[in-house]
Order: C-alpha cells, then sequence, then structure tokens
C-alpha cells in the first residue's frame, strides 16, 4: 500500500485510541467488490480486530479480512447492533461498524450517533468517538454501469415505507420529478412492498412522460450484476427486488449506444 | 493489493485492448486524498500510460502515480479534454480520463459519452468502449466530517448556473425543501457567483425555518479541511468558496455532540 496523503496526524490516528478517548470506526464498504473499497476503509478495517454488521454485508468482506471476530445481529434489530458495537469497543476491543455502500447513506453512521448520545451519562460510552468513512453508494456505483445517468441535479428517494410515511415518499417523488431532476430509487421492492416501484411509476407518470429513459441495475458490483434501460412506461412493468437500485432520467437524459446518458449541458455551449 | 472479487473475466480486463475494442476508463478519483480511491480506481490508473483531467486534480494525484503522462486542459475546455483523450487512446496510449470525486457526478462521463456519440462515424472511434469507475462524491466525504447529515431522502444540486437556468436552481430548490429532503449544494460560489448561497438560502427560508440545521465542508479531504454546522439563518451569512459544499438538513435534522445528524428513524421504532 502506498504512503497516506497529508492528513493531519489525527486523523490518519488508526490505532484504536487516541489519549483517552476510544475510537470506534463506521465503514462503507461500497457496492459489494473488494475493489469499491476505498483505501481509507481497507486501513480502518485492517486495524480492527472486530466487525459488527449485517450478516449479508459481513460476507461480502469476511474473505479479505481474516483472523477477525465478526458480530451480526439480524435486519430490524440495527439499534442492538450498534450498541454491540460499543460495549465491544468499551471492553478494549477495535471495533469497525460496517454498512454497504456509504455508512452515511441509509447506513449506520446516523444511529451510532443517536445510539452514543442515548448513553451520553455513562462515563465509558462518553469516551468512545465516532469516525464515519465514506463509501461508494449504490446510486454512485449503479450509474457506472448504466452510462451516466446522474450527471446532472438528482435525488436519492428511498422506497421503503418501514420508518417513513408513504405519503412523504410520494410527496418528494413528484416534488423531484416535477423539478425534471433525475431520481435514484433505493430499496424498490421487498416481499412485503411487491408492488412499491409500480405505485411510484404511476405518481411519476402523473408528472413527466412514460418516454422519460430509465435505468435498473441489479447485484451492483456482485455476482450476477444485471443493467437494463429502459423508458418510464416500461419500467412499471419491471420486476425488482431488495438488491435494484432504479434510476428515473430527467427530460435530457437519452440513450446513446445502448447507454443512459443525461448531459450536463456543456455541449450546448459549443 | 488483494485478489480481485469474482468480477466477470470482461470486466477485471484492465489491459486497454478487449479484442478490436480500446477501453478508455473515466475515473472518478474520489474527494482528495489518495485514501478516499477505492482500489478499482487506482488498478486502472496503474493500468494506464496516460492520465487526462484539469489540472487542480491531477496534481492530486501525481504523486501516487509516477511516471504517467499527465495532460490537462484548462477549466471550460471539458470537451476538448475528452477529445484529447479519444485521441490518445486511438494513438495505442493507455488512456483513463479523471473527475475528482466520482466521474459520474458532475464530472467527465456524460460528455465522454456525448464526444464519443459525435465521433460515431468515425471508424477508430466507434472502436472505443469507455468504462466508468464510480467514486466518493463530495456530498457523501463531507457528510462523513459532519456527521450523518444525509441518513435519509436528499438530492445533490449544483448552484452553478453556466449550464443551469437560475430560474431552473431555483425550483429544484423549492421543491426538495418543500418535500422535507435534505439538500447537498455543490458549486456554491465563486469569482463571479459571490451571492449564491445567499439568495439559495433566501429561497429556502420561503420554505423551511431559519432554524434548521445546515453544515459547511470546505477542502474536503484535502490541505485545511474545515467544518461547520450552523443554522439556516446563519448559513446565508457564510463565505464559502467552490472548495465547499454546503448541507441542508430536514425537519429532523439535529446537532448531537456537535455533529450534524439526520435521523433515519430506527429510533421511533422502539
Amino acid at each position: 500500500m502506498k504512503a497516506l496523503t497529508d492528513l493531519s496526524a489525527d486523523e490518519i490516528k488508526t490505532d484504536g485510541e487516541t489519549g483517552d478517548s476510544v475510537k470506534l470506526y463506521i465503514v462503507g464498504i461500497g457496492t459489494g467488490s473488494y475493489e469499491m473499497l476505498t483505501v481509507r476503509a481497507i486501513n480502518a478495517l485492517e486495524q480492527c480486530d472486530t466487525i459488527v454488521g449485517y450478516q449479508v454485508y459481513t460476507r461480502l468482506i469476511e474473505d479479505y479480512f481474516k483472523e477477525k471476530r465478526y458480530l451480526t445481529t439480524p435486519m430490524r434489530q440495527e439499534t442492538q447492533r450498534c450498541q454491540l458495537a460499543v460495549d465491544e469497543a468499551l471492553k478494549g476491543h477495535r471495533v469497525a461498524v460496517i454498512s454497504s455502500g456509504d455508512a452515511g447513506i441509509y447506513g449506520m453512521a446516523g444511529l451510532m450517533y443517536e445510539v452514543l448520545d442515548g448513553m451520553k451519562t455513562d462515563e465509558g460510552a462518553s469516551k468512545i468517538k465516532l469516525e464515519v468513512i465514506a463509501g461508494v453508494t449504490a446510486a454512485n456505483g449503479g450509474a457506472a454501469y448504466l452510462g451516466a445517468p446522474l450527471m446532472h441535479d438528482f435525488a436519492i428517494i428511498s422506497l421503503s415505507d418501514i420508518l417513513t410515511p408513504w405519503e412523504l415518499i410520494e410527496k418528494r417523488l413528484t416534488a423531484c420529478a416535477s423539478a425534471d431532476m433525475g431520481i435514484a430509487l433505493y430499496n424498490p421492492s421487498s416481499r412485503k412492498r411487491q408492488d412499491y416501484l409500480q405505485k411510484a411509476c404511476d405518481i411519476l407518470l402523473n408528472v413527466i412522460p412514460d418516454t422519460t429513459v430509465c435505468g435498473i441495475v441489479e447485484n451492483i458490483d456482485r455476482e450476477n450484476t444485471s443493467v437494463k434501460v429502459c423508458t418510464l412506461g416500461e419500467l412499471r412493468q419491471q420486476s425488482v427486488n431488495m438488491f435494484t437500485t432504479v434510476y428515473i432520467g430527467n427530460s435530457t437524459t437519452k440513450i446513446i449506444d445502448g447507454k443512459m446518458v443525461t448531459p450536463r449541458g456543456y455541449m450546448n455551449r459549443i
């Protein structure tokens, strides 16, 4: 590995403890393959002895970071996962909590701050210093497969209504499409929400044409990555799952040689 | 460097040519330090002999990728930069065009597809196969410094009106704020647009309160990184530059121990 850049001493410190404080990493592991990890994420994970995460994500990295303790909690036990990480750090372990993509985009970073805040009267917990390490989120990773769908202003919206009222999701879809923004949709479907992409398309079709260029990427940077470019009208009929990221173009988005491309506007200047 | 993951042979091919085609990489180099490069970006840059980019960005990596030809064009000569990359690839060089952050987010990816499309009658150019390598964009990289500001649905909007009418930018700001979305602002200021952040704040203040939690990160992952959390009312008075990324929270965004945190909603479920 090459030399690190000119970061301040505090920033490159990866030895777990800084004076009286205990460092706890929250690491975005990128879209799914080792190749999409950043050098900073690799350095942090190599320094840790304990990696905490949802099992689907720990499995993505365990072949590359061996001799680590991997601790997992099931889906919907995110708060317990944060608590577990704090407990292990306070026992003296060097701990990283991982999220797929970017830990700061629908990942564990926010919840870690909240859980730690709830423990601030605890003398031990007050020593913990969180360090978030950003990663490549699915919107960006999938866009590279499609071509260049997100070259202009865009929004990331999750279709999961587990933590968000569906009415608010509808409002956001309408607002962004009405303002001619590109949109990347996360969590477009799940076993209990099989028709959510169809519902979202119907809302979008109220404000933008069915010829709008759209794209789908499934299993980004994992096995069986699949990519499809289609129209909004066709998107409504597509079958997607929780490993799919969906892209809605803006009014200028076009198909070039099979790729989904949203111009930034440079060509208009010539 | 560790082994690559199970990508298909075509995907891990980094030897410049695949049969009759000539590969040209468009690489996002991340927020600014070597540490924020992905393994895939490093592999691609190491394979290339020629790196094409805007000089501010080539300088960020030239210490880490030595013995390369660095070719640069000034700002506002993006189309010429793409043309240069194509010409060099057709001369037999292994070429990467770089963008800071993610090449697919206000970077060079879209323009490369457009420039190449304009040359499709050229037999040489038709052999070129573009490969976009996603990177960590400023919104994500800066968010990690602030805490966790982008944990829920959000938009990325550029305040530059060089290629976009200001009225459309205003419309997007109003739409996203009205739908209670977080916003990351790119290009909040430049020499000729010194009051643009103030103008944007005035538009936002028409729809969301001046107490909305906001954040500013300057020189993300470069020398003299600076971070500030403030209210929207205070943001209006801030001095920013072209190396600043600005964050507008949603109605739930709060300050926890000096950090800007947007809850995902997990804590409400307990």
